[in-house]
């Protein structure tokens, strides 16, 4: 039966959230220790301890691992609540890509790896990096182009290519490398997952990318590979099998991503209507000219709509499904929404929008970011469109 | 807790009518009877009549007066399967503006009332008028403009003035008729609605207006009114309070509307995608153009959206709340997504999608309509950037 | 040298045309005989004839051909002040097909071609119809789709296939049909292009379709062709050229589309700004609403931008030049532009603006086709494209 | 008589800066002396040398005053080539403010002004604010809101208040600060223009700005003027004649804004041609995917579309006429478009495209400041509508 209300645990978390937020992590952000690649690790660190303290770390991850075990609409309002501070994710462990790796393990990984690698991530003590996009022409959006390899050493294997645009590399103690696998007679297996620690012999960070957005704590990187050594049990759940498991992760991860941004959205906007609400232009305030307030009522409706299609995709996910197409489109109606959002904003804070005085300027380049990140929208509609032509 | 799955009966009802609707409705639609003024009386009765036999007549309607009592909910359902042939509301006497009139009787008028107006209309018998726009100068988008004057005359009442783009006047058997009511002493005491049998003296139909949309029986008609007598039980309600009637009948009319209408836009999308499938171009399949699969796959996230919005919006209608805000909504959210929708369709069919060989070109000319009647989209973001400053 | 002023001949013969389209052309907007199939041929005659009283008829002809030999930024001028009527390029035979087959005749024409064919259609008296698009699975937006088949018989062409979407057929005196044509030896030499007086034998008007559109004398009609024969002097330039020829014809018809629009979204214009200024709603004029006034203001950019686009275009063809490229892109601006500017003025209008009442109604389901006619949107973005990755 | 070809001159005056933009300034692209708060002096200093070295600097100036002359339609050709590198403008002083207050004093200063103040400008030897726009409550879009306030004092001024996004404030040598000024008794006789070396007692940049663009030397700043002492001749004009002289500044300067920009679009989109001809995606080149090629063929349109604005706006400068209309088209109409190239640019290189890898992320920032900074589009679109209300 059709219900839009959140069950009353998911609306008490909610505003637990909430105040969490407005109270202990909005005051960080004019912490100068958010730089051009991120808050420090330094920061990260301190934020973290406060979410411990208050109880809401990882809560995506199962309880056995140190969560709350989360289904996807209570992370659907958690998320978009923590999401309201870009410094929010990160406290509460929940920021891409350790968020998704986390969701990874605790599906896929056997005990020895969860205790290994899953249990430090989700008690915050380290950050894991996901070794998937190469440079061209290896896998960008495509990953069946892929040209890391693995090849088999002795009882366990030998990777070798180049990563790039690699989140929170720098600092990361956990990685999983996708590498396409040969076997003993450099037969092709398909792409597998191997899982690391870091830092490793053959593994470099050959850069930190200076980019647009600034809100992963270790920026963006490159990586090389050369030589990197693993064990035989690294292999993330079975040989060959890493689209499957990317796919096990890429899906909840994009909706993830959906469920913050909506959060840092209503953010901008809260700020762009307070400023609307104040300022003075032409003889009467901002928001009493159409030109202000038809931007305001078209966030609003921006905001309403990413939100129904975070939550239904949320739900589909929770019965069990795959979701490849609810969340397709729930990647792009919100990815392009918020961002119209955040353009709005940034536009109706004028000179203002520009400088760092508010957040609305680096949730703009952020956004600008998520029309590309796990998938631009081209893509999505590509697929999308496939999916008609085959019905 | 939140859920996107109808009952079973809804999924049942929604089953029906969509059946009813390809098998009975659609032969329909090469009728030569669908005139540019609307399916012809005789059309919509023989369409009536299988509803009527069908058990899917007036839906809406309470069940103590010939309807099956269905809430926001059940009827967004049943109004979208409707709506995806032009002819489903008319065929299921739930189209524009009986359908809103009938609500509004339901809520409003008294027994002696509904006996005498509900109960025909309802049945299938009658076609209705509401009688509120004016030219320029008076009420247009802005109710508060309205010139149209009811003075009293013995226990009656005496109204005069013109109205204008009155859906549905040529053929209809009764009327509502809103008016700035004067108390004896010649003082303005607000507006108020009056039932009226129609023909009468005093109400002429002077000119039924050419307009690009096609589909409602009778067509848009200015009609003038003068010295039209009504008695003093021919009130809707109490005096003076015709714009609070006003805004019960419509919040719900303007959600029925986006329902019905986002049934027409899958019809349209459901063409395109047929044709798309079909249509060689350059080489290939239309739908294997990006170009041409973009546009499809946009038109599935915005069903979607428009979906999302008007369930939301019946949920909220069917906790028993006024929803002006999320109605306002749902209204510019649909209006212009399906419109989009319309317009791809007819962009995809290309020089084919111009004529009326499918039903793509008709409602094409329907959605540019929905994006003006029932408030304009400027008028709709105009009071939900009004409320954002009072917040 | 950059200069943005028309010459002094060409700003008179724009003051000719505007006060010509304004006195004599306007008046005729409310004449029964506009039916949903176009002008009658009996208006159209009486149009005519205004314009040849008027020394305004065929202006784009050779003067030794009946016309003013007026090159493209004449017609730029002149068409754009035709096009503020609907019915001024039909009254000035500027109008499509026409316009584009006599251009056509005038530069690939033999002399007893001219003679036979040009002559009639500059004077006025004949209207054309242009053969070459066909209903699926044949010519549509790709020519080289083609189905219709000309094979030699006797020493001139039998003809036979199915045309659609044909401008004009109904009532035409004069055709050219495009065909794929065969030799002897029954091999593809190409396509060809011939002409044939009307109404002729195996030549025949199954269907005139209804469309949007309702502008064009005559319609767009289906046409099937059973064995028409054509003698050896028939083909219109050399045989196994008419793409060659196609184009001849298409990038200027192209063009002239975007100067007959253009006056066409300026009257639109003229009207929602006279509307605007008058009419009141909440407490102010329409045009006092900053939501109306943006409308407007773009409506002001979008028409500077097309008529700057067409002058651009036009001077390169007068230059000597193909122009592809330039058409296309004016053929998209302008398109597109100007069926923005028709979309806010029917915006602005409301309820209004959906009626016949003014020509907005008819310039916005015009202007609609226009986004398809002589190759849609798609298509020269496609074109486009192919050129950015040769160059 | 219309003419879309420069002067052989001004062919000539674009190939030598284009080539002198490509060999010269773009190698300094990879500078690290370009900071998050623009390129240093330093970097500046050398970069004027090679300008000035190629007699490619201050071309606006006045040739008296050691610049070329130009007039507004060979500044289009210059300044176009010129934006090609976000450096250009830097590297030949015809970067925002300093251009605009050369055109200025050009204007409006006395010979001893020109002497004191255009002299070291036009020769690259200073840099000049602009000291107008104030923060809130004082004049952001709204010149009228000043707050900044000129008192007499002795037979100069002294000036107080608030000045706020100061572009080029850190380093600069010369400052025009806008005041209202008051007579003796105290009567405000409307806003001034007063001349100041710097650095200056009563001037103190209190603050550099972080903002998301980052091109101009110096950034952005606020600026406290607390008792700054002028002398009477420090006045820019007449007394109280201010805003006039703002509006001298501004249409021109708006204009010389839209060349740039086009110059830096220009370049984004060569660089996203370039990557799409090369880039493998699915099996095929990125430009061969209709939904790239869209989007650049898109790109050729806006580019092409905001050309013509600019050099039609151009041309009526150079007419002498005042052009606040055309220059307010021409500055929503560059800035939305160009925007919109860099941000379908963006999109075209990926994940590329958020890195500094390439100068699209940069472009793309830059503009998105150009949609406000002069005007942001809302206050254009207002005074055009209060321009067609009027009409």
């Amino acid at each position: 039966m059709i219900d839009f209300e959140p069950t009353a645990e998911q609306q008490e978390l909610k505003a637990r959230v909430e105040s969490f937020v407005r109270d202990k992590v909005i005051p960080f952000e004019s912490d100068p220790r958010r730089t051009a690649h991120g808050p420090t690790d330094d920061l990260r660190d301190e934020l973290v301890a406060l979410a411990k303290a208050e109880g809401l770390l990882s809560p995506h991850v199962s309880e056995g691992w140190g969560g709350m075990g989360a289904g996807h609409m209570t992370k659907a309002v958690m998320f978009e609540a923590s999401g309201y501070s870009m410094l929010g994710p990160i406290t509460m462990n929940i920021a891409a890509p350790d968020e998704g790796n986390m969701h990874l393990l605790d599906e896929v990984a056997t005990e020895a790896q969860k205790e290994r690698y899953l249990k430090p991530l989700a008690a915050g003590e380290a950050r894991s990096v996901f070794l998937m996009t190469e440079p061209s022409p290896g896998a960008g959006s495509d990953p069946g182009a892929m040209l890391t390899e693995a090849r088999p050493d002795g009882n366990g294997w030998t990777i070798s290519g180049r990563k790039w645009l690699i989140t929170g590399a720098e600092g990361a103690k956990i990685g999983i490398v996708m590498a396409r696998t040969f076997d003993e007679a450099g037969e092709d297996i398909g792409a597998s997952m191997f899982m690391t620690p870091l830092p490793a012999e053959g593994l470099r960070v050959s850069r930190v990318l200076d980019t647009m957005d600034s809100s992963f704590t270790g920026g963006h990187a490159e990586v090389e590979l050369d030589g990197l050594k693993v064990d035989g049990d690294a292999v993330l759940g079975e040989v060959g099998k890493g689209f499957r498991y990317a796919q096990v992760r890429l899906a909840p991860a994009r909706l993830t991503h959906c469920m913050r941004w909506l959060g840092a959205a209503q953010r901008a906007h809260d700020i762009a209507c307070g400023y609307a609400r104040e300022r003075e232009s032409f003889g009467t305030k901002l928001i009493d000219h159409e030109g202000v307030g038809f931007m305001l009522a078209d966030n609003e409706m921006d905001i309403h709509m990413s939100r129904l299609a975070v939550w239904h995709c949320a739900w589909v996910l929770d019965q069990g499904e795959r979701g490849g197409r609810e969340s397709s489109m729930a990647k792009v109606i919100c990815s392009e929404a918020l961002y119209r959002v955040a353009d709005r904003c940034l536009q109706v804070l004028g000179g203002m929008g520009m400088t760092r005085d508010t957040e609305v300027e680096r949730i703009f380049r952020e956004l600008r970011g998520f029309r590309i990140y796990d998938g631009p929208s081209e893509v999505h509609r590509w697929s999308l469109a496939k999916q008609i032509k085959r019905r």
